[in-house]
């Protein structure tokens, strides 16, 4: 089995110890009881369980730009569209390529609340989530921006939009995570009424 | 001293302890070494951390409706703006009011995401956020119902455009209590700006 299979599975069993036993409880052992791996071979490949949860999040961070890529709806609407349901994990597609139960998506939201907590204090975890909300403010300020230009969007600051419409997403995403129940989805239809009212324009430029 | 004046010095003792310890460091002895009491009278008040953590959150609870009475901004809309700066604590006047420094209250914010973490594993404190959550959606919706009644605002959905607000506002202080920095400036920008164009209508009503 060459490295970059070792990699990955040791990847995956990191999301699926982070999901079983939150960041708190999550030891170098329980990660290595999710694999046919030793514990020994994970110290081999990464030292502390902090080098070991930074690579995770890097690992994360490829996986999402990968989705990304996948993102390509069309119009910009549709784009902006894609990316949230993308980004509440609503999307089936996404759901059925995904490595991972929805009950471990569920629970690995509760984890992200718990690393970003982590990250107040720590700051290579800061670093980390520092590269998602960039990937992601990037990606979505060019879609409005898109829209912008081709007069799809109303004339909207690109930037203003991406951070509020983020901020919404990631406070959608926490709730649920904190109260659980169906805040998801109601949260959705609400940003996506942002998309359609603010961004996509229902009255006249101004 | 009565009683009343004990609690309230517990509670003040209980958010500089969390504000320096965070909630995993949290210990009876270092909320009572921010008091003149000793550590067996916090526990004859109160029988656990966690007793002491609900009775905490209970009182930030009401706090934040004795805040919420003084928002009284004269239209829905200066009402609705006084309120996203009661919460993003961009408000002059609370700041002055505050039993804490500027400090504190960042610090407090990443200690706020760690017990949202907790929240999600412990019923106690789902329960206390829970009652955050609906007092907070409870007024925001009846203001802008307010203002879709008066005409002040376009006809959107309170309901919806409560839980967007809110989920904005949310996303907007937990990426500042992880990343630090200036996001709270620029998220309320954004905000406010949505206030303006979605709830304030910068079209004609559709």
């Amino acid at each position: 089995m060459d490295d970059h299979t070792t990699k990955q599975q040791i990847m995956l069993a990191t999301y699926r110890a982070l999901s079983k036993h939150g960041y708190a409880g999550l030891t170098m052992q329980n990660i290595a009881d999710e694999t046919d791996k030793s514990k020994s071979l994970l110290h081999y490949h990464y030292d502390t369980k902090q080098d070991l949860v930074t690579a995770f999040l890097d690992w994360l961070y490829r996986q999402l730009e990968t989705e990304l890529e996948t993102v390509d709806g069309g119009t910009p609407r549709q784009e902006l569209e894609e990316l949230v349901d993308l980004l509440l994990l609503t999307d089936a597609e996404f759901r059925e390529r995904a490595p991972f139960s929805q009950g471990e998506y569920d629970e690995f939201q509760r984890v992200l609340l718990q690393l970003k907590a982590q990250a107040a204090h720590d700051p290579a975890y800061r670093d980390s989530i520092r590269k998602f909300d960039d990937l992601l403010h990037g990606a979505v300020t060019d879609i409005v921006r898109r829209g912008v230009d081709s007069g799809d969007f109303r004339d909207v600051d690109p930037d203003d939009a991406a951070t509020l419409l983020l901020a919404a997403v990631d406070g959608v995403l926490n709730r649920e995570a904190t109260l659980g129940g169906d805040e998801v989805e109601r949260g959705r239809s609400a940003v996506k009424q942002y998309l359609v009212d603010v961004v996509l324009c229902g009255g006249p430029k101004h």
